[in-house]
């Protein structure tokens, strides 16, 4: 092992910042964007959005990136790799995810498509509704995964997100071939259900050959497993990782294992401002707690509480320290 | 009357957008920032300061651009004049003015020093500090202050931060000019203690001279008037400047002219968060007011109002529809 050794989680996902600017229904319509999805557009059209938004705040953001910022917070040990490029939004980028206590060493590309940005519009109900553009993201290769890191890190989490383009997936193979041989556990968060539509043969043989912990949505394992019915998705994905965890929104989540289904209900929030990050932070919380060696139950317990915080606030990166939400156990 | 005819306030500052992250007060003290100031920094500092900073959000400010955001929020119509380089940064600066309903024409530097960011660091008590890179900003010069636009405004608000280079001066003098020469109001705010001592002087023939209506906080106006004691300040400032407006915290706020003085309350706030943008926000509520031809008091207490909303939540522009605040009469 070399320097990079002690690293509990490394992820890898679509280096991106948040533009966040709050809109009614009607924008939505109005613009074609069915609520809560996520829709890559081009620059050209990233510009003409950004042109009729309201004003904006502009935060890192990038689910797998999220959910690092998280994993750290909650005091376990995180490293990232993804894709900026050398400007303003690529060094705003860069500064954030370290500046939370995530290691992330790879370079921003010095020319090329501009570092991503995800335009997230969020209306009254507090949904949010992404078109990203991925500019410099998707431009991650093989040679950006510093494959002793994530053979010294006890678990790789791959955001599904970054399963679009050949170099991607070549990097996600590599990483996971890295991981795998150094006996180490994969993790996978299928994103959105569109992208698991997408991809869906070379999902599913990801999820039955290489991943050891699958997140998935409802909407998203119900994509995988081509059922609306809940009873019949888990029945089809039951042993096909070692553990699935599907996330309910209000209705809490469920870890499914070969021998065993747990439920665990959601944390309360007095007031819902925004649902941007709460799978990632969700996960967060769940990585920390399976690093750390906690049981299934609470493990899930953790991810509710962080998913609870990112929820309660507008933007997608915890504001309060997550260990203060852990308890005394982990 | 060109074009620009119909707006009510015209305001003139420095183009920035802020980098807003949370800090300890030891942070403060160990980076020597006085708490509540106003630092100017050259790049290499701030690039110092941002690589200790933690995770940040980043919002379009600058004072009298966030005062001319408030102004259109109330219903008036605003416009501004700042000068930001065509980066990432200065079209994020352009996207939210606009989007906030401010004319901004002023054209982007297409080369020279990047767009002014300040590094604002708000402690525990929700206190500011800023450490402000004021790079393009201070490249505006006389050519951007579009004279008939100025000369068919109402009235024209000026940011005392901007009374530092000779070019911006210049800026501030043929605004002043134009304004006058079509019967306008000149109103200044003095921005910064600290920035009122360095020109301590020029500020005081600014009042003198050319100033209709001068904003200031109690430290700016000791500075202005070389006393520490409130009473004494104003008898020296009184009919100085048509209108002196002083405001003072949760003190509430003066309003002094040759006849009379008009005291209005503070408006109670549930929870102090960040006092970012209380006096650009006070200043908005009264310059809309006024353009309205409201009585004093009212405008004070628009002021009032704008600013207590503003330090409720994180960030120096309004989160809510300002008209909502203006009552009936307004």
């Amino acid at each position: 092992m070399t320097k990079a050794a002690g690293i509990d989680v490394v992820g890898i996902g679509n280096a991106i910042v948040d533009v966040l600017s709050h809109c009614e229904d009607s924008f939505l319509e109005a613009e074609g964007l069915p609520k809560g999805s996520m829709t890559l557009i081009e620059l050209d059209r990233a510009a003409e959005l950004y042109g009729r938004m309201g004003p904006a705040i502009e935060m890192s953001g990038g689910a797998a990136a999220n959910s690092m910022v998280g994993v750290a917070s909650f005091g376990s040990r995180a490293a990232y790799i993804g894709k900026v490029r050398a400007d303003e939004l690529g060094e705003i980028f860069a500064h954030d995810i370290r500046a939370a206590g995530v290691r992330f060493d790879v370079p921003p590309a010095p020319d090329g498509p501009e570092t991503a940005r995800s335009h997230i519009l969020v209306t009254p109900d507090a949904h949010r509704t992404m078109s990203t553009y991925l500019g410099a993201a998707v431009e991650l290769g093989p040679e950006d995964v510093d494959t002793d890191l994530v053979a010294s890190s006890s678990i790789l989490y791959l955001e599904g997100y970054l399963w679009d383009k050949p170099r991607a997936k070549e990097s996600f193979r590599v990483a996971m071939a890295a991981a795998h041989a150094a006996g180490r556990r994969v993790s996978l968060t299928l994103s959105d259900s569109f992208c698991v539509e997408r991809h869906l043969a070379e999902f599913r043989a990801l999820v039955e050959d290489d991943v050891d912990l699958l997140f998935a949505n409802e909407e998203e394992i119900f994509a995988l497993t081509d059922t609306r019915d809940l009873s019949a998705a888990v029945a089809a994905v039951r042993g096909r990782s070692e553990i699935v965890v599907i996330t309910r929104s209000e209705h809490g989540s469920m870890v499914v294992t070969a021998d065993e289904t747990v439920e665990v209900p959601a944390v309360a929030v007095e007031q819902l401002v925004d649902t941007t990050g709460a799978g990632d932070l969700y996960a967060a919380g769940f990585l920390h707690g399976l690093a750390r060696g906690a049981a299934l139950a609470e493990c899930a317990t953790l991810g509710s509480r962080a998913a609870a915080e990112v929820i309660s606030h507008l933007g997608a990166r915890p504001q309060v320290d997550l260990s203060t939400l852990a308890g005394a156990s982990v």
